[in-house]
């Protein structure tokens, strides 16, 4: 399995940011081809070593490979374009996507 | 279902970093009460905005209250101690935990 983790800082206008999220955002990440699971963080993400980031995204995949195709789709440019609007500088937004191994 | 995501900056030494990561922490997050699942990236973990973590860990619980719960226990302390041989500096380290809904 793999994982693509997306951790929004706090946006200047949190109720902006989530009527966009979830109106506009979340059909567009449903549609990405390969997409196995989606979920978001519910109320507050608990940070004990550095500041409290707003949003948890995660998304859940085969592989990484799948993440790279669903990426390179006009489907995951129209995510990644939109995320632009959610998160207009590189610096609000930490993006991971990275195959996993139970341990 | 609630997530603590653990990404570790690249350590200076990744192959004692490693040894340490494997055949001593691993034992002990799997004492945690409460634990239903733990996996850790394979492979690189991919940034398109960031500089490359090292490792990302997680730790999937029922809910959040849970995870607390864990970490005020005995075995969650020895964690937490353990994880600064790991990561001796906050900022070698970023730790997340949230509950999850699916969108």
């Amino acid at each position: 399995m793999a994982r693509m983790v997306v951790i929004y800082k706090t946006p200047t206008d949190p109720g902006a940011f989530d009527a966009h999220y979830f109106s506009v955002h979340v059909p567009l990440v449903k549609k990405l081809p390969g997409l196995r699971g989606y979920d978001v963080s519910r109320g507050p993400v608990l940070t004990p070593t550095g500041p409290e980031p707003y949003l948890v995204a995660t998304l859940h995949f085969d592989d990484r490979v799948s993440i790279l195709g669903a990426f390179a789709s006009p489907e995951g440019k129209a995510c990644a374009a939109d995320r632009r609007v959610l998160a207009p500088n590189d610096a609000d937004v930490q993006i991971h996507l990275f195959d996993t191994a139970d341990v």
